[in-house]
């Protein structure tokens, strides 16, 4: 399916492209507008899991907020990419077995070891597009 | 500022930063939840611009919608990075010099030919954060 020159991804090129990935975005409700910020994640029974510190991230847990997380490769050069987005609801991981196997997926800790914490994404939609190169371009 | 290992950007650093990248994700509020599309992006008189085509951006700047448009740059390797995010609300550019003016900024149109509506997200706050090399890891 081919929507204004992008190519609708299906839900195994989707789950495909979640798989390359080590950051993706996170983008949540605040106030009136939404905010972006990168995680490294990994997968845990499909959904997405990563660390954090008390922030924005972690009250959305705490709401139960419906969020986005936003995978994307672009290429500058050959005008080419795709983008995949993990609509859900993000929750702090707190149950104990659930809790150990979070920490054994090894998550690397860029930006300090105080990320103790972990939430995953309720996986409810996925949808990607890509940028389709049989369409002619200017 | 530290935040947790993130270094907090202040507004000269988070403008030259925007200065350095071609695409740049705008999250848009969608039913109950964000939805993350990325585009390629320029700057007129300091606002984000870019082209679309009827879709859920060009509803979304019909609605006038707080939206956050975000960049970022990162390095698996030295797990390093940052990323910025700009408040603001979207707008289609009707104005007739305005247009004129968004057109000649000369915006590649990676997915097809027919993306000739021009938006602008009217900057209100801008944010940034990158993380800390200073800062001990595990």
């Amino acid at each position: 399916m081919t929507d204004f020159g992008l190519r609708v991804l299906d839900r195994t090129e989707c789950d495909a492209a979640i798989a390359t990935q080590r950051v993706g975005r996170v983008a949540l409700p605040v106030l009136d507008h939404p905010l972006v910020l990168p995680v490294v994640y990994a997968l845990m029974d499909g959904d997405v899991v990563f660390r954090t510190a008390p922030g924005e991230k972690l009250i959305a847990a705490a709401l139960q907020r419906s969020v986005a997380f936003e995978i994307d490769d672009y290429d500058v050069e050959s005008r080419s990419g795709w983008s995949v987005n993990v609509v859900g609801t993000i929750e702090e991981i707190v149950d104990r077995d659930e809790l150990e196997r979070a920490r054994a997926l090894d998550l690397p800790c860029w930006a300090g070891p105080l990320r103790d914490r972990y939430v995953r994404i309720r996986t409810r939609a996925v949808t990607g597009r890509a940028i389709d190169p049989d369409n002619p371009r200017p």
